[in-house]
């Protein structure tokens, strides 16, 4: 062991200025606790790559690497392989997208898109609008580049369009220019709601209206429980909106491959911003993909998925029914990995989290979904995506339980914080109905 | 064909004030005319990669995804597989470097590490010092952060110590605070040269004393032709020294997976960055790696590789002695993959590039090694790297004649530039001896 001296950062003074703004998330803290086989963890969102074909994905990679492995194995286009463009068109067709190979960036994960639009646009002190609560790492990605976010409420069809124009209105009156709005419209990842196409054309009309580029992260856009497929905003604005798709859910997180649909010039900025970033996306993964697409039933496999997730997303709504207490309430996802929860009046998710590992099941506490200070303290995500249906039921049996001792201990001492109080025990919040 | 008009960009007002130095280099303009196969490109710096075992690594990676699928596919940790951080250490003992597998970070590729340092340390305006002329590519990096570069002359050891410790005197005398010093010391690209270790260690000394971090970029330290490997820097400096490597170039390029090695509260931030910017590296290409490292014999193909680029190199090397006119200069690479030449006086390598791609050979001009307007006119890249010998012998044929008619040109109607005219025609130049 070294002694605890010489863990003291001589660089401390070096760093930039934008590494204020990079912390820990409470997500990555999650790991290593929500890693213990006792643990249920519906913490993180993590896909289910079990269900993948596994044997055929194996004889598909093998045979690439025999056939194409000078390909699969070099430096690719900074762009992204255009087979493999051409097939994400298709890919883009459930959801309306239409758009050429050439308007498509391929990049290390959809996580690497959104970290590259928002370099391209965001100067330090840039507005940009997000829902309240959002994505976290949309948020980490947003503080690494020194943005001021702005949190838009939302109801039960996701982001209010009124208060996006309001709050567009009250920061030009105070000079201030947002650049971007960002939005999950479909399957909200923490907020587990949707958009539906009448909210999407509302939403649209204020950022034409204001002249204000959208950036549509659309993750979860195949699936949808009903077999629906909602509609992107993209499919109906192709100038004013980027559009940001991955294969994380549809086929392997593991194999980092996402993409960005955007406006020509936007694009031509993209291309060169990822070749600065990352040279190139992965050949290997890419042509692995684009394999896969060709040879399997790329479509069955997301409806195997939907069935999956489905089933688990059932368990988990009907536990929380019959198991909450009273004043606990959640939103009921069609699609996507996750249920948003709040607690009954005066608990705090953060603090309440030690206790609710103690008792062996893990969830994320809501305040990271936000930005800091502006909410979260009574809310948390839960996951349905990666445990077996019945781990799901005891994860939220343990988890009524630690509430409903919150609850009795709330009643008996008092708030353990002096946040305010919110709405009565069963209705539910104002934001997420 | 859609009309000129709609490509006129509307958001050409909304891009962040970094873009500015986003700009295509001439490596990715030339793509594609190197792309064309009557074209002998001595460019691109792709390794050749069809010198590896490819039905061992089908094999492998079949086996992979059919024994640890749910792993290889599924999110990973932002600091990379633990296993593989274990092997790179094992990678990283020919060159002397000795760490902790905490230490390291895995990265989309060591370009996506260097991009990640320079967000981490460099704040708009901040210096960083590189050797002239230094990696195209880091050049784009800095560019983005709006870092301010300051080259460093070489001499046929590489970066000159001495005029490292006069650039940082100056620049403090002007109140400017360098952040990096970003240097490849071994089989240098594009300049071909390697420090010795006695530069190294005058190099390292300056670093020390004036307590500036060291960037140590390595790609090509396995590389050497001679079967010696160049000593780290690293391997004598722990905390102020941050090591860049990859397996681009012993494995495959098309994996995109590098590493960092950093000092602990460095490597902290790299992290936290590393997850913001990709939120893992992908597990499919770490343990497809992984696994590569753990059953084939890599140092045995490490070994094949340097046999393949030295041949190579001295194919280039005996057409250049044997074909190039007077003037013509250029550095003897110990291994890597680039020579460096500089033009008789008076030519220009930007200008006469068309005149060599229409006689069907193609390099990299100089001027895209240097920041704008920093140098590099009379000077330009060869790669021997991808070639099979008799394409390169072929290659420089087609060169040597494209610069003897540019010769003659000059010496019958005067220099196509006003730049100055250089040493004499078989002196080396006194920066790339």
């Amino acid at each position: 062991m070294e002694p605890q001296g010489t863990r003291l950062d001589p660089w401390i003074d070096a760093y930039a200025q934008r590494t204020q703004g990079l912390t820990a998330s409470q997500v990555r803290a999650l790991f290593a606790v929500a890693s213990r086989p006792e643990v249920v963890s519906l913490a993180g969102g993590m896909p289910y790559v079990s269900a993948l074909p596994l044997d055929a994905l194996a004889d598909t990679v093998a045979q690439l690497v025999r056939d194409r492995g000078a390909q699969a194995l070099q430096y690719g286009s900074g762009q992204g392989d255009v087979t493999l463009r051409e097939q994400i068109l298709d890919v883009m067709a459930p959801v309306g997208v239409r758009a050429h190979p050439d308007d498509i960036v391929v990049t290390a994960g959809s996580q690497m898109a959104l970290d590259l639009v928002v370099r391209v646009f965001c100067d330090p002190g840039d507005v940009v609008l997000v829902e309240a609560p959002t994505y976290v790492t949309a948020l980490g990605v947003f503080s690494s580049y020194q943005c001021q976010v702005v949190h838009v409420p939302m109801d039960g069809e996701g982001m209010r369009a009124d208060a996006l124009r309001e709050a567009i209105a009250a920061l030009r009156a105070q000079g201030r220019t947002p650049k971007l709005i960002y939005t999950i419209p479909s399957f909200h990842n923490p907020a587990g709601v949707t958009q539906g196409s009448q909210r999407r054309a509302e939403v649209l009309e204020v950022a034409r209206s204001t002249g204000i580029l959208l950036l549509e992260d659309d993750p979860y856009g195949l699936l949808g429980f009903d077999g629906e497929v909602p509609r992107a905003i993209r499919a109906d604005e192709a100038d004013g909106v980027v559009y940001l798709g991955t294969f994380s859910k549809t086929i392997a997180a593991g194999l980092r491959i996402g993409w960005a649909v955007a406006p020509h010039g936007v694009r031509e900025k993209l291309v060169l911003a990822n070749e600065t970033a990352t040279l190139c996306p992965s050949n290997f993964a890419q042509l692995t993909i684009s394999s896969y697409l060709a040879t399997q039933p790329w479509f069955e496999q997301v409806k195997v998925f939907r069935e999956v997730y489905r089933e688990r997303r059932d368990a988990l709504l009907e536990s929380l029914e019959s198991l909450m207490p009273p004043g606990t309430t959640w939103t009921v996802p069609a699609g996507g990995f996750y249920s948003w929860v709040t607690l009954p009046a005066g608990l705090d998710a953060t603090a309440m989290l030690p206790r609710a590992v103690a008792a062996l099941v893990a969830y994320v506490p809501g305040t990271g979904f936000y930005a800091p200070g502006a909410g979260g303290e009574h809310e948390l995500r839960l996951s349905y995506c990666y445990p077996e249906p019945d781990r799901i039921r005891e994860g939220v049996r343990r988890l009524a339980g630690v509430i409903e001792t919150e609850v009795e201990l709330a009643a008996t001492f008092g708030s353990p914080t002096s946040a305010p109080v919110r709405s009565g025990p069963t209705a539910p919040t104002p934001d997420l109905a």
